[in-house]
């Protein structure tokens, strides 16, 4: 047993993207590319995993990814599509014909394939689909025709069913003279006359059962399947709840229809919390390889909702111009309240978006986050009202100026708590993914409040 | 093949945490539990997975919980406290005795059981080790030795190494007499005399061979391995790049330690999306589980942070009292010109880390990206400098007023654009985690950017 403190610096490589395509890596292969040593280039990317190429090509501009498309296309592994960046995979495809792009689809996975096609502007598609072999263009269809984020995208045809009346030494020989077995076989899956699925085996386990025993006796029925239409995220809890790494896809009649394998879950558990994330924030996707005009669209409605929501609070500011004329200390401090709602307001909000969507926050204890986040915003609004209200009457020599700033604090912070639970909440529950709205709301409300209680309770009480 | 459009509304429920544990059931066992029915709850929850089991106990208040724990203890699955929120899992293991743990860990995984021992308390876990046969405590202090979140701690040491000079027929025969092998083995591992790594053996590849052929003839020796001191970050980004089921870990000598499996992987991916999403809003963790003085203890930090820095806009508006006696307007607007550049600045922050946490963004595309976040903020800046301009302009009958908030505007949402790229770039260059702090220098900047351009291009031109 080696002693682990020694192998704090190993000597081994890690195996990362990071590591796999250096800076040096790129200039290298662009330099091929300008000097035109095109059988170079395709050296020097033969030994990049489909990853590591899919990397390089996003790392360079536009321009350069044209050229070094057009050298690679005859020995890229289409993998390599798979992996890019959707912006990115958009600029390659365009880059390819029809013929092309077919060939490529026909090496791939049929709902890698279809993501691949699905993805075609309009007018390309149907040249594709016409330059396949009709039974994979059939297959493809099939999957194009279900919902887009569906069970049914995700899954892939190629597995391995067996009939419940066969044997153990059955499996095995049919496994070893199957032609077009995949290696990558975890489970095989056990299916009645109908097709209808009865559960699952385990390979190691059938490895390790003498030849006569019927599968039946060892099948697994327990093991949980996803309905066809079964959306993307539920696909993924099940896949974390149950610490899979294979699940049955199966139709209304439990007929088994396809598989879905972890890795392609792992691409939709990053992609769905990139999404919350970004949503928060009001961006529509990483866009680091969009272009400016696309980015500048796509960010352009948020930064407009805001601009209204900052109209709706200037007018309320606006309602109390003459309070301000008098005591001019009323405009400088008032952003104090709003920035410290908005603030307390985000942490309750980012919490509630992040545990609807990981299913922590239910029907069944929504109540008792309320009243949690409720409490949290009375405390901290006590603490911060202190602090606020002593600086404040230090800075103005006004100790009412302070008292009255402190309550406005205060007020502000539990309606935060209150915003920030109620707002995901009640979305979530309309069916609208909280993420996306939920801060434009917030901050409406945190600004409003703020300066409302502030000027208001200035107005009433000091002047 | 069924017609996929039919399959919308499918008869078989999925099998999903939330149809699992329905509100009725957790309704249910608090009825059964109050009324002191204690089998009937152990049998009411038999049925569950561990992941529904833990759910479970997410769900009811503190008090019930212990109540439960105490009813279900018993018979409950090991595996139920590694699916559990980390502050439910603390209460739980709390109400528990150390012979209770040490039992749950023995049926565990190594690695599940090292990380339930490592968040004991320091009182407790020496008792609890010591409950624990020599070879076990012995195999989990050699996994805790291993900094926390490397690939030592991922790993578990449950594995098939195969001797290089085998052949397949005795590998075959070896699993089929092995008594401990479990059922979900992927991989099978080739070592060479010295123990270290050759390369991996699928198990359906091995399944497909001939008895005679020997080992080394079917291995695949290009398969990533991770050192044992890797992060876990890395250790996600490989199995992402090169979608992997399992990965072997090796120490600085190349010998096979563990394996890391893809479900652990998984959870890794969850949290760090997770600490991305929670750093940049200010929160330590999804404190759902959390009380309410734990959690106002967690959020105060960020909010005093916050409130330092509004101080400091709000000396900023200070410099400029006269000014606004004189245009009391310049109060009513000024909070538009902060919020349009703290918004656009958080879009440009929350692309640029998050592209830097899946390593999108590097050295190589840094001044790239910046360079585009600058035009993007200069154009979205024009237009809404226009857009404000013109309101202003109108609500107050002051064009030059129009002009003066318009220009602030575009000055603020370039120096957002700025901003927003170059503090997460420049803190992660200096080895800091960009989620974690980004935020608050950002608003800072963006709130003091934005009221010195605007009350100082005011006072500079209009008074």
């Amino acid at each position: 047993m080696s002693d682990p403190a020694k192998d704090e610096a190993p000597a081994t490589p890690a195996v990362d993207m990071i590591d796999e395509v250096t800076p040096a890596l790129v200039r290298g292969v662009l330099g091929l590319l300008e000097a035109g040593r095109d059988r170079e280039v395709q050296e020097a990317v033969a030994s990049l995993t489909p990853s590591g190429v899919a990397w390089l090509l996003e790392q360079v501009s536009s321009e350069e990814r044209r050229l070094l498309v057009a050298v690679l296309k005859p020995t890229l592994d289409p993998e390599t599509y798979v992996e890019l960046d959707e912006t990115v995979r958009d600029e390659v495809l365009d880059a390819l014909d029809s013929r092309d792009i077919a060939a490529a689809a026909r090496q791939l996975d049929t709902d890698d394939a279809a993501a691949l096609i699905d993805e075609l502007p309009d007018e390309k598609r149907p040249a594709v689909l016409a330059a396949l072999p009709a039974d994979e263009r059939g297959e493809i269809e099939r999957v194009l025709a279900y919902p887009e984020d569906s069970a049914g995208r995700l899954m892939q045809r190629e597995l391995v069913k067996v009939p419940s009346e066969w044997t153990v030494g059955q499996v095995i020989d049919w496994c070893r003279e199957a032609p077009d077995l995949p290696d990558d076989v975890y489970d095989l899956f056990v299916v009645d006359a109908e097709g209808r699925l009865v559960g699952s085996i385990k390979l190691g386990r059938m490895l390790r059962t003498k030849r006569p025993v019927p599968v039946t006796d060892i099948v697994d029925p327990d093991i949980p399947s996803l309905p066809v239409s079964a959306d993307q995220e539920e696909v993924a809890h099940v896949f974390r709840d149950h610490n899979l790494v294979s699940c049955p896809v199966v139709d209304s009649e439990q007929r088994l229809l396809g598989v879905i394998m972890v890795d392609d879950v792992v691409d939709v558990i990053d992609e769905e919390a990139e999404e919350d994330l970004m949503s928060l924030a009001g961006v529509q996707q990483v866009d680091v390889y969009a272009d400016v005009l696309q980015t500048v669209r796509s960010r352009m409605p948020w930064l407009l909702v805001n601009l209204g929501t900052a109209f709706i609070a200037s007018s309320v500011i606006g309602r109390f111009e003459g309070e301000i004329e008098k005591l001019v200390a009323l405009a400088v401090l008032m952003p104090i309240v709003a920035s410290l709602g908005g603030n307390a307001g985000t942490q309750a909000l980012t919490v509630a978006v992040r545990a609807l969507a990981t299913g922590e926050l239910t029907r069944a204890n929504a109540l008792r986050f309320v009243g949690k986040e409720l409490t949290v915003g009375g405390l901290n609004g006590l603490s911060f009202a202190v602090l606020v209200g002593v600086v404040t009457s230090l800075w103005f020599g006004d100790w009412r100026l302070g008292a009255v700033i402190g309550a406005a604090v205060i007020c502000n912070l539990v309606v935060a708590g209150l915003a920030g639970t109620g707002i995901p909440l009640g979305l979530n529950r309309m069916g609208i993914d909280p993420a996306v709205s939920s801060g434009v709301f917030l901050t409406a409300i945190t600004d409003v409040v703020g300066f409302l209680a502030f000027l208001g309770l200035a107005a009433w009480l000091l002047l």
